[in-house]
């Protein structure tokens, strides 16, 4: 049994979530996946994803594993086969051959996600499919040192959608940032796994802090509470973007 | 009479070009700018654009001109109030009284264009409805020197779109560059008119001398040959925006 990992990137804007929906006609970026695989290879091939992207988000480098079967392809002429009958939201970006333990998803250590908001009187018409526009000031400073208090090993229940099941709500950011390039700021969070909407949620809370409405340190509280109330709104998807997946 | 002149930035992808093509029904930037001017003003507005950018080419700063008529609103207060109801792909910039003798494009001192080609192995879902995608290596050197070619007044005969009717196709380039940011090529003219197509044919030109097919010297050959034929293919529209429009 051969093994391959594939790195994608995709613009989200069209697709509702990575995650293919059996039976709902929905166009995801793994049902297109894997319609484009299954039309080279010339059999049905499932891939396992990273992360379950939702509607809307992006990704520079989204992981699958897939087992190729019959399909004698070198690992390495996949992206060029690939890109050639994928649409022009979704590129196939590299592709190599793993060891049969390799999963996509349980074998991941680290992600990174970088959410975007374009500050500025005007939004723009280039970056509305990848941003989230806010025209209102943002405290820089403010927000930066909020998202200092996120980083470490928390229990983030708080930044959890309202509902979601999850076994542990412990997880660990390694990196939390807040950065900014003229109109552009940048939240870039890596950490060793997220929970639903934990990124937007985040997000949404340091932009309440950017806009004064709450003091930095009002973060710990928030983490300590426990309570998905406590935390600030989840903002939209389309600022989002799933950076890369880190493998041992 | 008032007169405003108003700012605008577009991504041109889903018009069919800038000017409203009356009766055919299709989506253009100046029918989508001039209803919402009437949703505004509750009286028809005809809007005057300094280029006719076609169809998918996109702006960061296209020049209209118009009379509000009865329409009490301060020039300074236009962009707010149209950004509230254009629609996401349009932004209004910026808008300022101008004497009445002020013409979008009659008044207009240069123009400049940039063209983006996105050089890489793998496309890019991002940049793809921004700019052209060429895989192959192109020689930056030799693109930016056949540029320099085309720098200073000449007839750019051979450089318009074929059975275009123009009175002299004379026109002057004060500046035009190639420039390389990691994978994108950027295409810079700035000039005091330009030929239907024209950027687009310099372009594709241009690539064929950084595919090496042709040597940078024979820019000259081709404008004093004055024949469409004797000049590269025409690049898409996608790549294409207008930057800025000047005026005394």
């Amino acid at each position: 049994m051969r093994n391959v990992k594939l790195t994608l990137a995709y613009d989200g804007t069209n697709y509702h979530g990575f995650q293919e929906q059996r039976g709902t006609g929905l166009p995801t970026v793994q049902g297109v996946l894997e319609k484009c695989l299954c039309r080279l290879a010339g059999r049905e091939i499932r891939v396992t994803g990273a992360a379950r992207t939702d509607a809307g988000v992006h990704a520079l480098g989204q992981v699958v594993n897939f087992d190729p079967g019959a399909w004698a392809i070198p690992a390495d002429r996949i992206p060029l086969a690939l890109n050639g009958v994928l649409p022009e939201d979704v590129a196939a970006v590299h592709a190599e051959e793993v060891p049969p333990g390799f999963h996509a998803r349980f074998s991941a250590r680290a992600k990174t996600y970088r959410y975007t908001i374009f500050n500025a009187r005007i939004p723009s018409p280039f970056w509305r499919r990848y941003s989230h526009f806010e025209p209102r000031f943002l405290d820089l400073e403010a927000m930066a040192a909020a998202a200092r208090y996120l980083r470490g090993r928390h229990d983030f229940a708080s930044f959890q959608a309202a509902g979601a099941d999850t076994k542990t709500t412990v997880r660990t950011l390694f990196e939390a940032e807040v950065t900014r390039t003229e109109e552009l700021i940048f939240f870039t969070f890596r950490g060793d796994g997220f929970l639903y909407n934990m990124v937007r949620i985040m997000v949404g809370t340091l932009v309440e802090i950017g806009l004064g409405k709450r003091p930095p340190e009002e973060i710990k509280a928030i983490l300590e509470a426990g309570e998905r109330a406590r935390a600030g709104p989840t903002v939209p998807a389309r600022g989002l973007c799933l950076v890369n997946v880190e493998y041992d």
